[in-house]
C-alpha cells in the first residue's frame, strides 16, 4: 500500500510555498539546460502539422511558485522551438498550451489553484494521485517535467521495521552510515518504484514526447551508505535522538520511523531507464554537487510533517521543531552551505521512442 | 469584475456534499434521458477510428457526490454506443476516459479528490476557473454536462444596487415580484453570460461532441417577476427582512444585497443558443415541474454562505441562520415539497457542428 506525504499546503510560515528554496536554487540552475534541452530535442515533426494542444505535466508540483516558474521556462522554450522550426512569426500559430500539474490527493490543491499565476498563458489542470501509477491517457503528453520529487519512495521497505530483519534501521531514519542491507532495502524499494514510474510515463507519453527529471543522486560508484540526503536530515535525525534521550518520543516508535527518500546513483538510474525500454536516454548526467543549507526548522517541517504527524503523532509536531530549531548545528545558520561532496543532481532528458 | 460564489466544502453539516438533495433528484430524474440522448446522438464515425481518449467535463462540478454518479451515468451511456457502432465486445476497445471535474477556483477541490471513487474507471483532472470564459483547448472535449449551474450569473447587475436606477432592487434579493426593470436586468446579464459559455464551448468542443444542459426554468410565456426560484429563496429573504427589523442589518446591505441567479424561457434560451451558431439544437425541452422542498437552514447554507459572506459579512451567518432555523414556514417541514407551477427544468441537448 502505497503511503502519501506531501508538502505542507498553504502560505503559512511552514508551508513548502515558503520554504523551497532549495529547490528552487536547484531548478533554476538547470534552467539554461532545460531550454537548451528542449530547443535542440523537440520534434515538431512528429506532432500534427497544424498546431494543435501541447500537452505538458508537472509530476511532484507541490503548490508552486516553483512549478509556476519552470512551467513558463518551459513554454518559452517549446514556444522558440515552433517559432524557429515552423518560420512562423505570430504567436496565432502556436500550438495551445495546456499544463497538468499534479502530485499526491493530499496536496494542498486548493492553495495552488488560488495562486496560479493571473497571465498565465495556459489551460490548466490539478491531477491527484501518485507518479508510481497511471495518470493520464495514452499518449497524451507531450512534456513531462517532474523536479526533486522522484527521491520519493512509494512506501518504506517494510524490512526496515523488521526487528528480525538485517536491514532492521535502528536509531537512524535513513540509510546513511546504515549497514548494507539496510541500503539495499532501500534500493530495491527505489527501482521498484522508478520501474513503475517509468512504466506509465512510456504509456502516457506520446511518440518523441520529451521527460525531464531533476532527481538528487549520488556520484558514481559510490554505496547508498555514503548518500548525500542524510546530511541533509541529520538535524532531524539528531534531533528524534534527543527526544528519545529526553522521554519525549519511545525508542520503539524512534526505531520504527524511516524516511521514503533515495538518491540513485547514475548507473542504478541508466539500467533502469534501459530496462524500460520505451526511451531513448538523451542525456544522463551530473550538474555538479548540490550546495545545500542545512534546513531550518521551518524548511524541514515543510517537508516533512505530514509523514511525521502520520508515523509519530500529531502531539509531536510542535516540541519536536521547537527543539529542532535550537539545534545549535543549524541555529542562526540558515545561510550556511554546506559542503557534500556526496550531493549530486542529476540531470536526465529522455525521448519517447516512436511506435 | 467577475465574482466567485461557490458551494460550501467539505463534509460538514453546512457543507454542499451533504446538502444537494434537490439537485441529486433532477439530475436522477434526467438520467434516463441522459442514455437515450447519448445514445441516439453520439456520432463515434467523427471520432478517430482507433478507440482514443474521450474527454468528458462537468462544468460547475461542485464537490460530489452527484458529479460522480452522472459521470458515470454518462460513461456507462458512452460505451454502450460504442459497443453496439464498433461491434466491439471486448471493454479493451473502449476508448479511455478523462474526466475535468471543473467549479470556480474557490471551489473545494481538496474535498473533490479526497472523495473520488476508488473504483472509477478514468483518467481524472480538477480545473478551476469559470465557465463564462474558456477553460480548454481548442476542440479537446467530446462530452460537456453541466447540471443546475448555468443560473448562476457571472456578477450581479450594476443597476440592481443604483439607487436612481428604475431597477434598484429595494427589499427583495431576487427579480420575483419585482417590477419589470429588475426582471430585465437580470435577463441582460444572463444573455451576456450564457453568450460567453457558448461561445468559450463552442471553441473547446470537438466538432460532433455533444452538451447536454439541465437548468432550472420558467415556463413559456411567463414574465421573469413569475421566475420559479423566488419561492426557493423566500425564507431567506424573509429571514434577512427580520434581521432588518431587529436591527441586525442595516437596511441599506440588505437593499444592495442581490442573488446572482437567473431562470431562463426556453424562448429566451434557444435565441441565445441559435445566436452563438455553433450548435445544432437536438432537444430543447421542459422535463416538467421542479418539485422541491423548501431548503432547511443548513440546504440554503450550504449554496449561499459564501456570497453572503462576501457582500453582509462573516458575523452574519451564525445569527442568519439560527433565524432561518426558526422560520415558521420551513421549520420541521424539510419534506413538505413545495408546489410552484413556476419552476420547471430544462433538458437541453445541443451537437457541436462539423467544421
Amino acid at each position: 500500500m502505497a503511503e502519501e506525504f506531501p508538502m505542507t499546503g498553504g502560505d503559512g510560515p511552514n508551508s513548502y510555498a515558503k520554504n523551497s528554496n532549495a529547490a528552487a536554487k536547484a531548478a533554476d540552475g538547470a534552467k539554461a539546460m532545460l531550454a537548451a534541452a528542449i530547443f535542440e530535442n523537440l520534434d515538431i515533426e512528429t506532432l500534427q502539422s497544424r498546431p494543435t494542444t501541447f500537452r505538458i505535466a508537472d509530476l511532484g508540483c507541490s503548490v508552486g511558485p516553483n512549478t509556476f516558474i519552470q512551467v513558463d521556462n518551459i513554454i518559452d522554450a517549446v514556444s522558440q522551438k515552433y517559432h524557429k522550426k515552423s518560420k512562423v512569426q505570430s504567436a496565432g500559430e502556436l500550438p495551445e498550451f495546456q499544463v497538468y500539474f499534479s502530485d499526491l490527493v493530499s496536496n494542498d490543491f486548493n492553495y495552488l489553484f488560488a495562486t496560479l499565476p493571473r497571465d498565465r498563458q495556459y489551460f490548466t489542470a490539478g491531477v491527484p494521485g501518485s507518479f508510481h501509477g497511471r495518470l493520464f491517457p495514452e499518449a497524451s503528453l507531450n512534456f513531462v517535467y517532474t523536479a526533486y520529487a522522484l527521491h520519493w519512495l512509494s512506501k518504506i521497505p517494510d524490512e526496515l521495521r523488521d526487528i528480525n530483519s538485517p536491514a532492521f534501521n535502528k536509531g537512524r531514519i535513513l540509510y546513511g552510515s546504515a549497514p548494507y542491507e539496510v541500503g539495499q532495502a532501500y534500493s530495491a524499494q527505489y527501482a521498484k518504484d522508478i520501474k513503475s514510474f517509468f512504466h506509465a510515463r512510456g504509456q502516457e507519453l506520446a511518440p518523441g514526447g520529451l521527460m525531464l527529471l531533476l532527481i538528487p543522486g549520488r556520484p558514481h560508484g559510490t554505496l547508498p551508505a555514503q548518500n548525500s540526503l542524510a546530511p541533509y536530515f541529520q538535524p532531524l535525525e539528531s534531533t528524534l535522538a534527543d527526544m528519545v534521550n529526553e522521554g519525549l518520543l519511545s525508542e520503539d516508535k524512534f526505531d520504527s520511523f524511516n524516511l521514503p527518500v533515495y538518491c540513485p546513483s547514475v548507473e542504478e538510474l541508466r539500467d533502469l531507464i534501459e530496462e524500460n525500454g520505451c526511451f531513448d536516454i538523451l542525456t544522463l548526467e551530473s550538474i555538479g554537487q548540490m550546495a545545500f543549507s542545512l534546513p531550518s526548522a521551518q524548511g524541514c517541517r515543510a517537508g516533512t510533517e505530514s509523514i511525521l504527524r502520520k508515523h509519530l503523532g500529531d502531539e509531536i509536531i510542535e516540541p519536536l521543531f521547537d527543539l529542532y530549531s535550537k539545534n545549535k548545528n543549524i541555529a542562526g545558520s540558515a545561510s550556511l552551505v554546506h559542503d557534500d561532496s556526496m550531493a549530486v543532481g542529476f540531470f536526465v532528458l529522455v525521448k519517447r521512442k516512436l511506435l
